[in-house]
């Protein structure tokens, strides 16, 4: 048994925007950020956008009185670009790169190269087990034609998987990151419902910062119209989400967000606003029913967005293999304007046009052969995600057929055990 | 509280070697494999290299009456050739898929292509919640110059990490598959060690079955010696581990393999042998000490093996680092070559000699640049894996330096809190 306590955490939250030669003002804006973490000294520095390694080193370096314990998460070509910095020490550390991530040939995007993950830390502060996840999910260039939706749905059921599998002997959950997904976005709800994760912007006492708790705003020097969309007055991607096993609660007493310039300087610390958050974990008596169960209705909504995912899955899943079998056909036609060419200059006609032409031939069908790999794997990739969110339908609907109503709530209301007794 | 209870549990394993087109009676062999499956009615049967999806479907119908819970685990371009049956509902399934598994220019091994990964499933047998977790690593096609070691030793660190993060809530541990690793290989001590796993073969109580438990051996007509390379008699690289967590005991009753040919047919099931263990699982009296703490003696072994599989990724990592430097300077010189033929072209002078050169040097340049991105990424990959160990190694060295016995106890000996009590 834990002992009668209260804990106070305080939780830092910045996507750093640091790519190196492209994101302005970089250097000194890293150094702002590391005077600011080595004057708040917060709990808990988490970090995404941290793409050079040297920026990492370097804060690293600056934090580490105050935050004696760092990790940097490596991963795809690029780096996951998430790190973090902890007062206390790092009892374990892992991470799961996504599966889907983009496109290798949407060079301009880059989000491919990176390798995207998760990183888990788990930390023991006075007794209680606190697991903390960092993550950066794929990119929303375009709202009304968004190509990776798919991929992000993908990315946020793994996600949620990962959470509910890895911390099922935790006392504590924190997830913060940039899930570059709205709040009432397919992805944000499936996470939220099935990991049983509470927003800290809709359960906080204490609010201050940019309106509606919005993380890229209009007033940042450093956001553009285009980056808002249609969405003038800015978004909320950035979060920091908490739950609590049962015989704790939890609260969030205050959040803060920077509001898009720095009082000190005259330009922003990055392109997102950071989050700031004052969460409150006290012991409090178990529940007289320990595995909450929930009603028909409240489970509703999460039977509904995995029937969502799993369709928007399926259109990716089709786009995939459209994509696979024209490249199939690229590379049979390639294969067949070779033949031709290899024809023509055995015949020796029109031998210099012909020798001109196997360049591109050549690069058609390697092209379109690696094409067509990567969408068959990406079709994998989807199919499995899809087989998982099948299973769990499957469940709940065989449950509901047998008509064994406290069950279903064992089944899908896993991510319901270990709720916040708010 | 758990009942006073004794639970029985007969696992099957087997590579199946299902390479469509070229596994020799692979018809034959899946439906003999049914029949058996079907006759036996294990709990669990765990296959491996079933890379049919039509094979998994072919089965999943033969077997559906008597094994109701079926999955087929998808991943990379050709899949992961992973697959379970069930006789018990599935409560939850996930997977992981391994950073590292190999090259694609390696074409004929394959490996890369195949997305090696670990399957978990979660099923609740009479109250009691049982992971097993099924899994192939990379093949291992020379021993005395294995290139792929340091990837086969991240391999066996993420599933080390994988089983020890999503383990911590169940009562009992089943890991089976083809580890493609010999007893004392560092990976699969490393494996065993850090999860406290025990190997079924070396535990049984009654083992009847090949010598020493091979499940390779000459005996077998499909197997060749050069599969068994500088081990005539037979070699033991698939597995079934388990472990349960303290107020539970198990013991395997029995452990029997298939011993190279099939009595009612000419051929054998498959080149590698099954494993068929029956576990015994007792309700056993909470320890004194609920956490076992290892002393210094038994604590070395894995500080070794730690310490050995950080040397040998660093290998890996320079490694990768060379030929990533060596395609860099293969990129620099086709640039070079690309101007001068430019430049050639364009001054009209042996222009058919540049224009034929202009294939070889675009080629070249694609190549390069594809082989310097993939081992960007392997080094990133396997700096993850060594970064995890140091971490570990870290925490350990601290304290010690501080002389604090108990708590390097609950750092290293995390592994040693669900042990088993035999």
């Amino acid at each position: 048994m834990k002992p009668n306590f209260s804990l106070r955490l305080r939780i830092f939250n910045l996507n750093c925007w640091g790519i190196p030669y492209l994101s302005k003002h970089r250097a000194g804006r890293m150094e702002r950020l590391g005077d600011l973490l080595n004057l708040e000294s917060f709990d808990l520095a988490l970090l995404e956008e941290v793409w050079s390694e040297q920026d990492f080193q370097y804060l690293r370096q600056k934090l580490s009185l105050t935050y004696p314990a760092a990790h940097y998460f490596r991963s795809g070509i690029i780096g996951s670009g998430l790190c973090v910095f902890s007062k206390h020490p790092i009892q374990e550390i892992t991470q799961h790169v996504y599966t889907l991530n983009g496109y290798p040939y949407m060079i301009h995007h880059g989000d491919w190269f990176c390798g995207k993950a998760v990183g888990l830390l788990v930390l023991h502060i006075n007794g209680l087990v606190l697991n903390a996840y960092v993550t950066h999910l794929h990119a929303e260039y375009s709202r009304e034609k968004d190509i990776y939706l798919a991929h992000r749905v993908a990315q946020a059921w793994e996600l949620a998987q990962f959470i509910h599998h890895t911390s099922k002997k935790a006392d504590v959950v924190l997830l913060c990151g940039d899930l570059n997904m709205h709040p009432k976005d397919l992805g944000c709800c499936l996470l939220k419902e099935w990991t049983g994760l509470h927003d800290a912007y809709l359960e906080t006492q204490d609010y201050k910062g940019s309106e509606e708790g919005c993380t890229m705003v209009p007033k940042n020097c450093y956001v553009s119209q285009q980056d808002l969309g249609p969405f003038p007055c800015g978004i909320r991607i950035d979060y920091v989400l908490y739950k609590v096993v049962s015989g704790f609660c939890i609260s969030c007493k205050t959040l803060q967000t920077t509001t898009g310039h720095d009082p000190h300087s005259s330009t922003p610390l990055s392109d997102h606003e950071a989050l700031m958050a004052t969460l409150y974990v006290r012991h409090s008596p178990p529940q007289q029913n320990p595995t909450p169960t929930q009603g028909p209705a409240e489970r509703l909504p999460l039977i509904n967005l995995l029937k969502e995912a799993w369709t928007e899955l399926g259109i990716g899943i089709a786009q995939a293999r459209w994509w696979a079998t024209f490249a199939g056909y690229v590379i049979g036609v390639g294969l067949l304007v070779l033949t031709l060419l290899s024809v023509l200059v055995a015949g020796e006609v029109t031998s210099d046009v012909a020798v001109l032409l196997w360049t591109p031939s050549v690069g058609l069908i390697l092209g379109a052969g690696a094409v067509y790999l990567f969408h068959m794997q990406e079709a994998k990739g989807l199919c499995r995600a899809q087989a998982e969110l099948q299973h769990v339908l499957g469940r709940a609907k065989k449950t509901q057929e047998l008509g064994l109503e406290p069950q279903v709530a064992e089944l899908l209301g896993q991510q319901a055990e270990n709720r916040v007794e708010q």
